[in-house]
C-alpha cells in the first residue's frame, strides 16, 4: 500500500498564530477563541475530515525583542492574547471519537507531579488520544513571567528536559501494574497496593511519591518535538515519536528526516509545517490568495520573527545585512537566519517573504494541485504528513476537508476510514510506547 | 422574600469522595470518574436542579498515615486513583449554561503565572462560571511528590498563600483594562498597548509579566475557602467570597459562622457539608439508607481519618483515649479531634460515628423531612446553603433533584430558574469582586 498521509490542524489557543493579520479578514471568526463552540466546532470539521490531529502550540510569554517592548505583538494579535491549549481538549474530545489531540507544555516551568497527573487524566477522557509536544521554552519574557532573571541557557534546557522526561516516564509507566484496577465489589478491594509503588524523580527533578493516576490507555502520551537545532535534534531521536519540522526547501529537510530517522533508537514520524489555500479551480485559489493576502500583516510577522531570532528588526535599515541573532533566542531559528545571513539577507529580502503574515509559503491552487503539491514533500522529503497552518477561519479548514481530502483518498494517499484504539496505535500500530523506546520502562 | 438556599454538588475525580465503601454498591457508577459521559451526565442533572455549582475536592498526595502506609487507601479508593479536576470542567461547560464549578487548586505547589492562565481560560470558556476553591495543601505525601522532604509548616503556608493571592489578583485584574481589546479589523489593532501594562509579584511569588489573557466575564474566579483553623478564618476573612464548612452541632456552626461573617471585609456565603439519602417517603428512605450501609468501608473512614488528623488510628486500642494529633496534619481537623479527646473519645466511639463510610452523618428521609433539615440549618445556624457529598452515584443526585428541589422549591426557599449572568452574579449580584474585597485592584 502507498505510504498513507498523516494530517494535523496546527493552532493555537488565541488569535494570530502563523499567519498574521489573518483576523482582519471579514469571515474570519478566530476573535471567537474564548468560546467552547468556536472548538467543538473545529473538532467536529477535523473528525469529518478524518485529521489525524488537532495540535495545538503554546508559549509562555509575549513577544517583545520588535521594537524593545510587546506593543507590535498586542496590535496585531500576534500570540496574544493567548489562553491555555489542555483546556480545549475535554470539550472536543466529547464531541469526537478519534480525533487525536497534541498539546504543547514546557518542561521548564511546569513541575513534573502535576503535569504527569494532567496528561493522564486527558489520557483517561480522550480514551487514548492525547499527545505531547515538548518544549523547553525559549522566551526571555516566559523566564521573568515564570520568577526567574534571565532564561535557562539552550542546551541546559534539554539537560533540564531528559531529568523531566525520565521522571514523568516513571510516574506513567512504572507506578502503577497494568492489572493494579482490580475493583471487586464483594471483596472491597478496589486496587491491589502490592501492584503499586511509589517512584523516584531523576537529576533536578527529585520525587518520591506514586502516581496519583490509575494505568490510561496509552499510559504514556503521544510524543511530540520540534526542536531542530542539534541538541533538540539529539534530544528527539532519545524523546520523539513524532518530530515537526518547518523548511521552504524540500532536499534540505530531506537531509534533515535522514538524519533524524538515522539517530531515532525507534520508529519515527516526521510532520512538516504547511499552509494551504485551495478552492475549486487553480484560478478561483488564486483569487482567494490574492484576497486573503490583502490582510497580511508585515508588523505582526516581523514582531513574530524578532521574538524567534531574538533580532530587534525595528531597528535595522532595510538594506544592510541582517546579523547573528544573541544567544538567549530559539536556536532553530537562529540557524535558520545565520544560513540566510551567509546569503545576505536583508530586513527587505526578509519582508517580501512574508507572503501571507509569515515566513511559511503557501501552497495555493485547486484540490489537485494541492495534492500534487503534498505528495510532493511526501516523496521527495520523505515526511510523513503535514502540521496544517491555518489562514481564514474556519473556512481554511472547512475548505480543506471539503476540497482536498477527497482528492487525497482518491489519489489513495489518505485513509477513508478512522482505526480503532488509541492515538499511538493508529499511528505506529501499538498503544503503547515501543519497547525500545526510554521511556518504556519495565516495571519490576 | 425569603433566604434562597445555595446547593453545590460537592464531588471529586476519584471513586471514593467522602463516604467510603459506597463504590462496592451495585448500582454505583463512580468507576466511571475517567469517562467524560459521565460527567457531562452528572452536569446536565445538577442544570436539571438548578444548582449553583459543581464543588472539585482534590489533594496532590495519598493518604499514608493509616497503618504507615497506602495501603488502606488503595484497597479502598480512598481517593485513589485520583484525577485533575480542572480538566473535567470544558467538558461539562459545553452541555451546560448557568451551572458552576468550584475547583480545587493549591497555592503551595501551582505556579501563579500558569495557574492565573488556568483560571482565566476556564472563565472564558465557561462565561464567567468559574470558583476557585483555595487550599494550601496538608499532606506529607504531596510535599514529597512536590520534590520536599517535609511540608511547609501550616501557618507560613497561609503566609505564602496571601502572597500568592496578592499576585494572582495583579494579573486578573490590573494588568488588562476593560477596553484593551478593540479588534478594529480597519485599522488593524486587535488590541491597544496603551491599556496594558506588565504586572510584579509579591513577596516570594516575585515575577514581572502582562497577564497573558484578555479580561474574562468575571476576571477573579469566585473565591472559595475551606480552612477552618485560626489562621485559615483569617485568610477566609481577607479573601473568600463563600466558604465551606463542615460541623455536626448547628450551635458550633453557628459561632463559626458568627465570627466569620464578623470578621470578614466583604460579604460571604457559607457552605455546610451534608449527605442526604431521600426517597419517596421517611420509610423508603429508612430502606435506602439501611441498604446503603451495608456497603460502608470502616477502613476506608480510618484511612481518611488517619491522614486528615495525623494520627495513625492502626496503632490504637480501640478502647484507648485518642491522643493528639502531630503538627504536620490538618489543622482543622486537628482542633476537632482535640476537641473530642477532652470528651474521651475512642477509635471505636469514632468507628461508630462512622455511618455511612465517614464521620458526616447523613440526612435520612422523605423529601419533606429532608428539607425540614436543610431549612433547620439555614435557620439555625445561618449557613447560606450546602455541599451536597455524593454516596451511591448517580442516583443520589438524581434523587435529591427529582425528590428535594420541587419541595424547596414549594416552600419558597428554592429558585424556580436561574439568574442570567457570570456565576458571581448570580450569587451577589456583580460579575466581579465587590469593591471591598482585596483583590479589586484598581488599574491606575
Amino acid at each position: 500500500m502507498t505510504k498513507q498521509m498523516l494530517l494535523n490542524a496546527f493552532d493555537m489557543n488565541t488569535v494570530g498564530h502563523i499567519q498574521h493579520g489573518m483576523w482582519r479578514h471579514p469571515r474570519d471568526e478566530s476573535h471567537r477563541f474564548g468560546e467552547l463552540s468556536y472548538w467543538t466546532g473545529l473538532a467536529r470539521t477535523l473528525e469529518r475530515g478524518l485529521f489525524d490531529g488537532l495540535f495545538l502550540a503554546d508559549v509562555l510569554g509575549v513577544y517583545d525583542v520588535y521594537g524593545g517592548g510587546p506593543e507590535a505583538a498586542i496590535r496585531n494579535a500576534v500570540q496574544v492574547p493567548l489562553n491555555d491549549p489542555m483546556l480545549l481538549i475535554p470539550a472536543m474530545a466529547s464531541v469526537t471519537q478519534h480525533l487525536g489531540f497534541g498539546v504543547t507544555c514546557t518542561t521548564t516551568y511546569e513541575p513534573p507531579f502535576l503535569f504527569a497527573r494532567r496528561m493522564s487524566t486527558l489520557d483517561a477522557l480522550t480514551r487514548g488520544r492525547i499527545g505531547w509536544n515538548i518544549v523547553t521554552g525559549y522566551l526571555d519574557s516566559a523566564a521573568r513571567a515564570m520568577g526567574l532573571a534571565v532564561q535557562v541557557p539552550h542546551d541546559e534546557r534539554y539537560d533540564w528536559a531528559d531529568d523531566y522526561l525520565d521522571t514523568v516516564y516513571r510516574l506513567w509507566n512504572a507506578s502503577w501494574d497494568d492489572d493494579a484496577v482490580v475493583m471487586d465489589r464483594a471483596s472491597g478491594v478496589f486496587a491491589d497496593p502490592a501492584r503499586i509503588r511509589r517512584v523516584q524523580g531523576v537529576g533536578r527533578y527529585a520525587m518520591d511519591a506514586m502516581h496519583l493516576c490509575a494505568p490510561t490507555p496509552q499510559r504514556t502520551p503521544l510524543l511530540y518535538q520540534a526542536g531542530a537545532s542539534t541538541r533538540g535534534r539529539q534530544f528527539a531521536a532519545q524523546h520523539a515519536e513524532c518530530v515537526f519540522l518547518n523548511g521552504t526547501s524540500k532536499p534540505q529537510v530531506a537531509t534533515l528526516v535522514a538524519d533524524l530517522r538515522a539517530q531515532a533508537l525507534h520508529p519515527l514520524k516526521v510532520f512538516v509545517g504547511a499552509t494551504v489555500v485551495v478552492a475549486a479551480s487553480d484560478s478561483e485559489a488564486a483569487e482567494k490568495f490574492a484576497d486573503y493576502r490583502h490582510y497580511a500583516s508585515v508588523e505582526g510577522a516581523l514582531a513574530h520573527f524578532s521574538a524567534s531570532t531574538g533580532i530587534d528588526f525595528a531597528k535595522l535599515d532595510m538594506d544592510a545585512p541582517i546579523p547573528s541573532a544573541p544567544g538567549q533566542s530559539n536556536q532553530s531559528n537562529v540557524e535558520a537566519v545565520t544560513t540566510r545571513a551567509a546569503q545576505v539577507w536583508t530586513k527587505r529580502r526578509l519582508i517580501d517573504s512574508f507572503i501571507l503574515g509569515s515566513r511559511q509559503p503557501p501552497i495555493v491552487g485547486g484540490p489537485q494541485t494541492v495534492a500534487d503539491a503534498l505528495i510532493a514533500w511526501m516523496t521527495e522529503a520523505d515526511v510523513d504528513g503535514f502540521n496544517l497552518s491555518r489562514t481564514v477561519m474556519p473556512e481554511c479548514l472547512e475548505d480543506f476537508v471539503n476540497l482536498v481530502v477527497p482528492v487525497l483518498q482518491e489519489r489513495g494517499v489518505f485513509k477513508t476510514e478512522y482505526t480503532e484504539g488509541p492515538l499511538r496505535q493508529k499511528l505506529f500500530g501499538h498503544p503503547r510506547l515501543h519497547p525500545d523506546h526510554r521511556g518504556a520502562l519495565r516495571v519490576s
